[in-house]
């Protein structure tokens, strides 16, 4: 579960685990770029994440590879197109003409010899609205900004997002999915763009409670610059059972390099236990050709953590 | 050979006698619509008439017809996508991804699960430039108009058009095409944006010339509003002498119903001298629902009369 760079990280560490199945359950809230003009013109649900999904999901054979490429091609230019995805445009054209998003996410996943599927968390669009602080002198002052973008680049601090609609119906494919899951993960990612959406959701959040699938949030290696800017670890955690009061999780995913002291790692812990969930460090950082970290999930160190927690959790199965 | 709705009803009718392959040799001069927009956006060749012969040759089966009707879709609203077809985009999108216009074709026709192979008659996009009296109030003025949808819109008498770059090359595979066919069909077709454009390329005249195939050119049944209101039958053959004067053709195809006496028949058969042509008259248009004859050809005649002209120029052969 999650959208954008940090669910394409996490599904191709999945598919390093060769799993009997992948879903990927994404969210639909952003209105930026390519997606945000298709939404706006056609009032479909925004494709880029979903694109983007099907793209990491794509076969590495000739075939898959050639599809996952001209989804993920942008047009250039400085026209009508330039900067729309292809693979938005064929998704909101396949939608169209088939009446039915998933349908049309189905036959794209046919091309690319998908190895999973790719279901929106919702089947409507939704917008996202962030009470603000720090944007008035009077620090207490809190304004509502409202859409993806704008929460996504706003210099003040964000409090709290909701969605428009408020409690909108979760997708049935993303509940089903998460139900027969054996193993659950939610983010990494822009968290209020990519992966608190899906905690306001109640159908996704009841789903998470009752399903038997060991569940595992992956945390964010830094704060992405914009939303989260300053936001500790501690703090991440903490806004997860801010919006999702509910919310149970099994595992919280860290980079051990990210929380180096052990006050610090104290602190995480405590904020867990509010999910009923363990902190598990590993190293999980990425490594450019010269050695240089970067800020990225290795999707190899992903998987290996993400493999071990599970079959600590379900010492009675076998990988195979 | 050919182009538009003209080329659509040729390669339905091609289908019908089911020969060994078919190859749609398209024209790549339009300028309107969809396909004009994306050659000027992305300076591609327009992909309509291509798309639309892709459509004509998708195979009747579940996936065929989904993606013919895919190909065909066009965007509604009133947004930067509104009008274009989602054909158009994919060929613009895998020619971007693969760097060859056939090559999209060509897995596009994967897709579609194609009864046959869509070529462009040349690799660059092309102008039309009319020469056209009648615009002023000398008629003996006459004035250049350029562009195929001005040309097609003209209310003046178009007297001859070139291509812009002109004598362009043409397309290795049009060529090999032309050269290993059996039966080449030119025409009908709006007969200045449509047929006339493949015969100002000198290695597709000189690939007609030189080919052992039956050369039919199949006349329209009236002459379009636009670009050839008021012309004759007689004078729709003798432009296509005046644009290639060397073009030599084996038939003309002529329904038997639009040149009823027999005077206006002998002018034809006159002028069709001048290519080297027999002229055939057969019936071939199309009758609808309530038996209202329509300006249009009835694929299964078309197609019964190509194979009779066929089986009778090449008597040594059986169809099957």
């Amino acid at each position: 579960m999650g959208g954008g760079h940090g669910l394409y990280q996490t599904l191709v560490a999945a598919r390093l685990s060769a799993p009997e199945s992948i879903t990927a359950v994404v969210t639909v809230a952003d209105d930026g770029g390519s997606s945000g003009r298709l939404r706006r013109e056609l009032g479909i649900i925004p494709p880029g994440d979903l694109r983007m999904a099907l793209a990491a999901l794509a076969s590495d054979d000739e075939e898959g590879s050639l599809w996952a490429k001209t989804l993920q091609h942008r047009f250039g230019g400085n026209g009508a197109l330039a900067g729309h995805a292809v693979g938005n445009l064929l998704i909101a054209g396949l939608a169209d003409v088939l009446g039915d998003e998933q349908a049309a996410l189905d036959k794209i996943a046919e091309l690319t010899r998908s190895h999973g599927r790719v279901v929106p968390m919702c089947n409507q669009p939704l917008e996202i609205e962030a009470e603000v602080a720090g944007l008035d002198d009077d620090p207490r002052v809190i304004r509502s900004v409202r859409g993806q973008v704008a929460v996504a680049t706003t210099p003040g601090t964000v409090r709290r997002v909701r969605l428009i609609p408020d409690r909108p119906e979760a997708c049935g494919s993303a509940v089903s999915a998460i139900n027969a899951a054996d193993l659950v993960t939610l983010g990494p990612g822009s968290w209020f763009s990519s992966v608190i959406p899906h905690l306001l959701i109640p159908g996704i959040v009841e789903a998470l409670n009752n399903t038997d699938a060991l569940k595992v949030v992956v945390l964010n290696l830094s704060a992405e610059p914009g939303e989260t800017q300053g936001f500790s670890s501690e703090r991440h955690i903490h806004m997860l059972s801010q919006h999702a009061p509910s919310l149970r999780i099994d595992r919280i995913l860290v980079d051990s390099d990210a929380i180096p002291t052990s006050s610090e790692r104290s602190y995480l812990e405590r904020a867990a236990a509010g999910l009923g969930a363990d902190i598990v460090f590993e190293d999980l950082r990425t490594q450019d050709g010269n050695g240089h970290w970067l800020n990225k999930h290795d999707p190899s160190k992903l998987s290996a953590a993400l493999m071990s927690l599970y079959r600590s959790a379900r010492p009675g199965l076998t990988s195979d």
